[in-house]
């Protein structure tokens, strides 16, 4: 830490004297630095002068920065975009601490290299029969923390795969992922991943339509044959999975259904989805049609969606489905007949469904409608006892009467997207074309803002082109406040030049007190795909494990594994070589590996370390294999040595000072 | 460090005022809130307060912060470690501006995932007829900059693969990946890649012997049959690429050659390679034998390897090589009977080796001895002409003798590993078993530090266990100072917890000053991988492109496309569909393609946007097509439409208000 030379002058630059404050002036910061502050030592000053750093720059840095050795008041959990990532940030200082390897294989963490133990080779079937896409990439959306009473637990985090229509779990004991699921309905998702108070199930809904089950129909024939659809997958706490055949899906209208959020307290037992081209367009502007972007745009309200799913479980149960590749489905008559789906009409193309932390209130972001539009859940539940319709629509779902539901509309300005809300009564909605985040207030929530309900409060500039934001457990019960991040789409000038490809731009917004006091603490480039979407939870939440809890652990399972061995041992039968290895600062047991051209070659490898942090890898040389193994750890690889030759085996991580020495030799005799 | 406790006393409360000092005393922090420092805001005190910040926090804090919209002075390039690609982190605020895709597949770049233009789709030969290896992933150890006059010129980045042997080459333009080169001869590599002083060639050496050519031979043959190898990588600046044809290689005895580094001004025309295991241990726990750790560390001394590069390159001409898959290698008796190569012994186990900047003197690291060891070029030169050796080695190499070569000796402590420089005469080095960097004086090189030469001024410890360090242009012939990154392997408890995989940590010290003043300025977690080393060049030499320099750009031969075209076509041929597809804020045009079942289809694509940051991406569901089209850029894609169905194609990059409407429908009519 290096203190020892710490120069410590300091200095007082006012002086209480026989009761009198006195202020030596305002001085520019450039003629201040004979004059020192109050306990900042004189470099720091230099510093300030030197970077030409401004009042709200020194305030920033001073905010966000984390000592070593201290750590951050919360993690962010933000999707990869379209690199198929999870990243793990902290919060204040935008540290990005991890990327958990999710869709797309990642050879630090072994994941996708040749190691059994993860969803990118053991491909396991989720709904039995239904082969999982043989893919290596998403476009990851939104991330989803399970809950318990609509609060964060901790537990697990859920993605969802917008280009293939997949859902992948991680564990939050070991931040790795465990289990990938594929839609066998349709190929592609938006609304994903949302759970509900419980994480009794994880929502998934489409945003292109398709014909279901993978089938073909020409375009011409979209209103009858292409359909939307809302999966709800049910979650296994007790298994950490995803249960492929306790799932069931709504068919849906061939709208655009975008993004979801569950109801919790009194709107528990709904989900709510927005949606957009409910004009059915089917774009062809090469053929002179209209375009997409102008087709879907015509129709100054769309249809939030209201499911039921409490009672679409029941309806479930009285086996009132249809089976599509394996997954229950329920027809849209069905959902009609049973009152499971309803339409409320929003305005314009909505991207954001958010329910405020008393779950009294949905708010709407209509991004070509300058306001927010605010729903009462009591209002909904009163007109569907009341059937108070506007109609139905082409489908026969009715359609509530918009007057009969609406609680408030607020008018924040240009392209609205997103909302979260905080612990003082404010809601935050993200203005993609102005730029901005909105800070404005609820009514009759949770939490009362001084100023009047249902007002905007004040607005702060971000750069450029916010999507979705995130607050402390700003989707949550228990709304934390104190942070806002924007995740902002270009960022055009804010940093360096590195070609034409640019970073993102997160950026981190005090957001503490309230009234018009929002004040940018932070940049944060990210030179690694779009980070959609992101959930904020507070550190002490989440319990990790430090290393695993015994040598010999299955990191699939969460169990022992029952190919660990702690002694080294070659076992041959012919073609087939098992090895049972042992991996210990700083080599591995066996260092030759003796086979011929065409073996089996099955590897069980343990890291024998207790050691926080003692992590070894292992690799061959040319034949595409990594793994990690963390403390603890045992990974299982098989291949066939086809190659013949010599092939160096070594740790990859740099785990001691012999590191380098850590090592073996594969030697693949040729076959005759 | 827990610096939680930290006592915030201040402090002298001096004050001229009439000509006279009064003394008031020590109020705590808590009572100078109200007495405002003269240009900074009375929140920045107060938040010193809330987070507990210490002085050296708040020295750190504000020399790191990097205000919104300002750019750093600095980039590094640090290698991905084993997630195979590299890291471009901007200095002071040691954020991540971009990860690039070398080795492994990366979506969001669009690299690896169909798009033709890149070296992983494409596999182009470097050598005629030796195909490049089908790896998605390497180890990626030392990035090499372009450099002009020993000084970097901010053009190119190479990079090596230790795992498979391989070598990068990325193009500072538009920093993408351009070409991967595969070594026909070894199948790993260690000391990869450093530049020759104009870039002539690039240097790759083995770090494991094997049999050469990709050869079978028992371990028991080991002194006959396995080799190291120095391959020099001929790069050709104005095609952009490293020319197989024109490239050599030496063969080196069967020691685990290490790094290596090119001389520069007086030693131009040598490269250094250091080396370790040469007691040619073969390990073999499991058999009873030492551990490859235990044998490879018997011997005090190791060799330096001194190669006369520019007389290697006469005798490639004179026709004195052999052949091995297609490249040319020196055999071990032709370089010692043409004096090619000399061994100087070193101690103990060394990793780096580092030229200073005046080019006259060669820094050894012995990781197993305490000291650095200096050799002087001159020295070296007389000995060679002198013939002044102890012996040869089995090879027949001679060996310089020690005394005669050697300059100084430094006492520095547990564990060197690696040197760089600063423009005040310091050398630093990193200590991996103190967890330290030591600073210590050079002798009669470019610049004189104030201390005497060649001693030992001050060491700070960093957490934990330092790899290599990288100084602000600390290995060219121009060293910058102000600032050192300590690239530490392990983080242990320096962050939030995230599971047994850790972060590696990025320390960033403060080196501006001379004497025993070296400050911690800042933790940077790095939960991708070992960033293993690096290279931090002044950000005005980097001359990035902000848009493709024309619309219709191939990326990968930068030049104009022959595919590109700026109105849509579709060409059909039999089962051949050729598709001339247009992006533009916010369509594609076509936006339907329709295809049968088992055509070829063929897709140029061709983003119109002339506007910096406007990039769109590509992708079709299921078919693991991801692309990335910058502003200008032309990308040709093809793929087998096997799979029947309605598929939809949408932009990966959230573009404009209207990006969710940007899509097309892929619809391929089954095969009868």
């Amino acid at each position: 830490m290096g203190i020892k030379n710490w120069k410590w002058f300091a200095v007082l630059v006012a002086v209480i004297f026989a009761g009198g404050l006195f202020f030596l002036g305002k001085p520019a910061m450039k003629e201040v630095s004979a004059v020192q502050a109050p306990g900042l030592p004189a470099d720091s000053m230099q510093v300030i002068q030197k970077r030409g750093l401004s009042p709200d720059d020194v305030f920033g840095a001073l905010s966000t920065y984390v000592p070593t050795g201290k750590y951050d008041e919360y993690y962010m959990f933000a999707s990869g975009g379209h690199g198929g990532q999870v990243l793990v940030i902290g919060l204040p200082s935008m540290r990005l601490l991890r990327v958990i390897a999710v869709f797309e294989p990642e050879s630090w963490q072994g994941y996708g290299f040749g190691v059994k133990e993860n969803p990118l080779v053991n491909k396991t079937e989720t709904i039995p029969g239904q082969k999982p896409k043989d893919l290596s990439w998403a476009d990851t959306h939104h991330p989803g923390l399970s809950e318990t009473d609509g609060k964060y637990d901790g537990q697990f985090l859920f993605i969802g795969d917008k280009a293939n229509g997949r859902l992948a779990v991680i564990d939050l004991r070991d931040f790795e992922t465990k289990q990938i699921v594929d839609n066998p309905v349709v190929n592609n998702d938006h609304g994903a991943a949302f759970v509900t108070p419980n994480t009794e199930y994880v929502v998934e809904s489409t945003q292109f339509s398709v014909p279901l089950g993978g089938k073909y129909a020409p375009i011409s024939d979209y209103q009858k044959e292409y359909r939307g659809l809302a999966t709800f997958w049910k979650f296994d706490r007790a298994k950490g999975r995803i249960d492929g055949e306790k799932s069931f899906a709504l068919e849906l209208p061939p709208y655009w259904q975008d993004l979801a959020d569950a109801g919790k307290g009194p709107s528990d037992g709904f989900v709510f989805i927005n949606s957009f081209n409910t004009e059915m367009a089917t774009g062809g502007i090469e053929e002179g049609n209209p375009p997409f972007e102008a087709g879907v745009s015509q129709r100054d309200m769309d249809y939030l969606h209201v499911i039921n799913w409490k009672k679409a479980e029941e309806v479930v149960q009285q086996g009132k489905f249809k089976v599509v590749n394996g997954m229950k489905v329920i027809p849209l008559d069905v959902s009609a007949a049973e009152g499971l789906l309803y339409f409320i009409p929003e305005p314009k193309s909505p991207h954001g469904v958010d329910i405020t932390p008393s779950g009294k209130h949905i708010v709407i972001g209509g991004k070509l409608d300058p306001h927010v539009t605010i729903y009462a859940i009591d209002l909904i539940q009163q007109a569907i006892e009341k059937k108070d319709y506007e109609g139905t629509d082409p489908y026969g779902i009715p359609i509530l009467r918009f007057d009969a539901v609406k609680k408030a509309q607020v008018e924040l300005g240009l392209g609205p997207l997103h909302t979260q809300f905080d612990n003082h009564g404010y809601a935050y909605t993200s203005l993609f074309l102005e730029s901005a985040v909105a800070r404005w207030t609820l009514g009759d929530d949770k939490f009362q803002a001084p100023e009047k309900p249902w007002t905007l409060v004040s607005k702060i500039p971000v750069s450029y082109n916010v999507g979705h934001i995130a607050v402390a457990q700003g989707d949550t019960v228990e709304p934390d406040g104190n942070y806002l991040v924007a995740l902002n789409k270009w960022s055009v000038d804010r940093f360096p030049n590195i070609g034409p490809l640019l970073p993102q731009n997160l950026q981190l917004i005090d957001i503490a007190q309230t009234g018009d006091h929002m004040k940018l603490l932070y940049d944060m480039p990210i030179g690694m795909a779009e980070p959609h979407y992101a959930q904020i939870v507070r550190a002490d939440k989440i319990k990790a494990w430090e290393v695993y809890p015994e040598v010999g652990w299955n990191a699939e399972t969460q169990s022992k594994s029952n190919t660990a061995a702690t002694e080294s041992k070659v076992v041959r039968s012919g073609n087939n070589v098992e090895i049972f290895m042992t991996a210990l600062r700083s080599h591995f047991d066996p260092e030759h590996i003796k086979v011929k051209q065409g073996d089996h070659v099955t590897l069980h490898i343990t890291n024998m370390e207790r050691t926080r942090d003692a992590t070894h890898g292992f690799n061959i040389s040319n034949y595409n294999i990594a793994a990690s193994m963390e403390p603890g750890e045992t990974v299982d690889i098989d291949f066939i040595a086809d190659k013949p030759g010599v092939f160096p085996y070594y740790c990859l991580e740099f785990c001691s000072a012999l590191h380098l020495e850590m090592m073996g030799y594969l030697m693949v005799e040729p076959a005759e």
